[in-house]
């Protein structure tokens, strides 16, 4: 860039308006996947900046902050929430604290969005669904990123659409070429089916009434108390079938696929795409399958964080399509209840608490 | 958002860096194409901000202007270059105007993202290459977007990654829906095949030293002056072979494929993909042909005004893999060639003048 | 063909060998698909001719006759079974003769391919595994044609190289435009169903311990009676898992998926293919779903018929990778219990007499 | 098989009508593409046997017939013409002997379904289509077996039924895993391009009028003497152009793949099809590409050879879409041009002879 840059401007005629305020953005917790939070923000999401961040390391967070220019590092999550230069707060540390701290958010009348899960159990989850009821304004978005997937777009204009005609059945499949040693059958639930869990309240809009869980035999590969791949089948209280396949020691790569049968046709997304060689390795056509979620979901992420930012500059705080808190109480309800199936014989019911006005 | 935002800030901790400065641009022009550069600016790129506008049409201006938070109107495109508050421009004015509009630029030493074609002529093109060659200086990116397009992308990182040996064939498809009548075969040179032009130095980085037109018979569907389908073949200095087909009334939509015919494989992008559904209307499975290029190409745009932006902040002022002047004016001596091959027997010469270093 | 074809022979050298006998088949039942298979070995299937055929409408028996030079028509399938000029026998006779018909078949030493299925209850369809076992001779081949799909075939091959490793989840679709009226659940299981029951003989070759039906909400479309989609859910005795997922009233034609999820990879047969197609009503690429069976299976019952005819004539009697009176037998007693689970909470178990040697 | 089966049969009753006679052929040539046809005769194609064959090593054909019972094997071709047990003959012995071969069995009035080529030069072949227009009767047919490919009878039955609407350009592609040491360049006129040469005939329906061959740079593996790729482009009487890509030692496998871009749509054939399998090694999604024509097209060749048996028996000797004597002519007269044009500049015509009545 030239150098003039950096120098004064002495504008010979005024903009009819003046250039919009950046939205000021807190990140609490900025491990991995805050610290991608915080470079999408600052190479990526337009009309915002990271003001304020903190993490339970001081020295990582000092680290993020170095690569966010204008930022700078407090010592706890409550100054965070509380600082004057923070317009709207971004959580990425472990679960267990984002009830507490989207309650704060909340209390402090600031747009938040919060990493998956909501909380811990569905108990928690509720209180924030009560206390963002109480502040009577919509502040929670949750970090569904899945809903804004150009694919998942597409299935859900059908849907809206009437393309499709009455869903049907929902067949989901989730597949990782590895996990960490110690992901048991409860992680597969938390981390793994979560998401399938929102899709459910994504494409179909009506709570899950029971779930079950299905065992088949295990691939040698899995990890010591881990049964994979795993089976659900949920049923929503329309009768709509969901299964979800989970399968994450496939040593391929990263796969997610969702089939919509409805009564007028069916539809998928997740289908294999991109470029399609044909080399002599092997005498194979076809294309690569990622390692991980990245090359599949990255730009979701970008658009989910642009979406919100665009969210909170309007006044309107929740994106369109975005999961919300009464989202994550849902997920928190349905697997609880699928952590209760991985144990049980048949079908476990799910109830869930009153939804406010 | 919340109504301290605009409030004045008392910051109880100085953030270690100040906020980064947006990058101010300038736009020559806005039009169509112009008008959706300003908004993707405004809206989606990161680290800029439209300070400046100028249109021959002063109410367009004004009214693209009003979208544009914190820009004002001048009355010249020489006013826009000249201004202070102006770090780079990006012009999207006609192209007859482009030779004198990027000479300005490099004159005044600002970065230039010019929308194609770089000159009416290969003369005036190779002006530009030499001016900017002068000033000594990186300054001038081209608008191939098709470079920024993650399908292209794919099969640059194959080739350069000696995956797909010695590139020997290149086979183009481009596909319109319908064209304006007026269109003529001058314009599919022009507004066409130039994309599949760029492409040849953006995938084999040599010139081309032929061009031969091979005209099938047309679809009743052509406009007057029109030969619909065209094939163009291309021969590059090593002697690759491009095969580029262009059918711009197909009535179906918009499509692009390339395919690369290489010694260790062959790969191909821009195959049919997304959402699929079987439907039962004419009991069909498949999916959607996008009416125009934006489905296809919306992401390229932005991430190419993205790199180029990213480029201007860090002072390198040209992406990697974006086309420079030089590839603008090896585009002008193809079409040029390309035209003469309309009405000639067999392959016609191009020539190029030497590159300056 | 040249008018001395009728001529007798009068033969300058003798061949080394006198030109093959065909096998000389009777045939009983010739409906649908009776005359189907009398068509088949007519004009398609080397080495075999209809010797002999009944149908319980004289006329039917007749008019097909007439489509078979040198065939006759007897009064009974007791005829058939009898006829010194039937070498081997092809029931397609409704369902509920079967069994007596094979046994009769068993009794007469004659080699006999029994449509589906081999009996109308598992108790039925065990007689004539013991009644094959005591005649000491393989006899009984039944007609899961699927089995010599190429399809099937090549997922077979993958399987028994080990390409796919241990098999942990089976996930079978099966899809057609429409039934008649009057098509129940109990027809969902013996009509659609078994097929994939059968697969799962075929892939993994063990038996199915317990089934479990799920039901999503029904189509609009569905005929009284009948829940459509339906999902059972199967489990093998090594804990594979089989999902079979069956829709009846698509209106969009016939389809047949399969994937087999093994611990070292997956594979998928069944999916769309043939030739693709870019139109201009509703800008759609894709190709065409065939209505009905034909397109997708007419080649597997080729197939199947003349590896049953080289079978019996080399003597061995049952083709490689045929469905056999064990298979048959498997069969009913999976429908039987998936026909329980249609109104049962949870898995319904599933035992087999003991196969004899 | 049960002992009776050669006995003596005493018929209690007379079928209506005899059994029908295979229809006896001779074969010309058994080294392996005879023997193939011997081999598909004999196990394969219903209502034929081979009855006399003949090969220029007397062992060869002494073996083959051994596989082929009730066959004899005779000094020379022209006995296996001359014999009275011989209804119809192959021909599969080499090419020089074609015109020879062709011309006997017209005099003979005997059906002939020749492998191709018709004969070695255009000349040659339009002494056998002149031949056979004097004989008054259709008795030629060429082994294009392409013509019964499942895919291209797709094509050809949308073409004919409008779908497509005016043919303007079709693009073939051809590859070849590897060829035999001394492989040249006309080799891959003769060998290689000549089945898209007959596809023109088929799909088209009207004479080439040039053809244009393009070189590109060889690949490294290409044999010496090879230019390898190589694109022709041919040119037909209304003026629609084909581009044929052939590309032989691409180490992968065999690859024929047929677009045809119509006025109202495209259409393509020989995509990637098959089981698709995700596997570990390389985390890649895809199938395999065979090695060699088989998996294929040898359904095309059976389809081939049944089609001609039947028009054989029902004495239209000719089956309908078979290559005819004229097709081989016009094979001959584009293949001589095209071999001209690999050193020629430019474009080099194709002119026919008048074809007969």
């Amino acid at each position: 860039m030239t150098a003039e840059h950096a120098a004064p401007l002495q504008q010979n005629a005024a903009p009819q308006t003046a250039p919009p305020q950046d939205v000021r953005v807190g990140v609490i917790g900025v491990g991995r996947m805050g610290a991608d939070h915080v470079e999408r923000i600052t190479r990526r999401i337009k009309g915002v900046r990271v003001s304020v961040l903190s993490d339970y390391l001081r020295e990582t967070a000092e680290k993020v902050s170095a690569t966010a220019a204008g930022s700078r590092v407090v010592d706890t999550w409550q100054e965070v929430v509380a600082a004057e230069d923070v317009d709207a707060v971004l959580i990425a540390s472990p679960g267990e604290f984002h009830r507490e701290q989207v309650l704060a958010c909340i209390e402090a009348g600031k747009p938040v969005l919060c990493e998956k899960p909501l909380a811990m159990n569905p108990s928690d989850a509720y209180d924030v669904v009560r206390a963002e009821a109480e502040a009577g304004a919509p502040l929670v978005s949750l970090g569904f990123m899945r809903r804004f997937d150009v694919g998942y777009g597409e299935l859900k204009d059908a849907l809206e659409a009437g393309e499709l005609g009455t869903p049907m059945l929902l067949n989901c499949k989730h597949r990782n070429a590895s996990v960490l040693p110690g992901f048991t059958d409860t992680h597969m639930v938390y981390d793994s089916a979560v998401h399938e869990i929102d899709a459910i309240s994504f494409f179909l809009e009506e709570p899950v009434v029971s779930v079950q869980t299905v065992m088949p035999r295990s691939t040698e590969k899995a990890p010591e108390g881990l049964h994979d791949p795993l089976l659900f089948l949920f049923r929503t209280a329309s009768g709509t079938v969901v299964t979800d396949e989970l399968w994450v020691s496939t040593d391929a790569g990263y796969e997610v696929r969702t089939e919509l049968v409805g009564s007028k046709g069916a539809a998928t997304v997740g289908q294999e795409s991109g470029m399609v060689t044909t080399q002599q390795a092997g005498s194979r056509w076809g294309g690569q399958v990622p390692l991980d979620f990245r090359p599949r979901f990255i730009a979701a992420y970008d658009a989910e964080v642009q979406a919100w930012v665009a969210a909170v500059a309007d006044g309107s705080n929740i994106a369109p399509r975005s999961a919300t808190a009464w989202d994550g109480y849902a997920a928190a309800a349905v697997c609880e209840a699928a952590e209760r199936s991985l144990t049980a014989e048949g079908a476990v019911d799910v109830t869930l608490q009153e939804r406010p006005a």
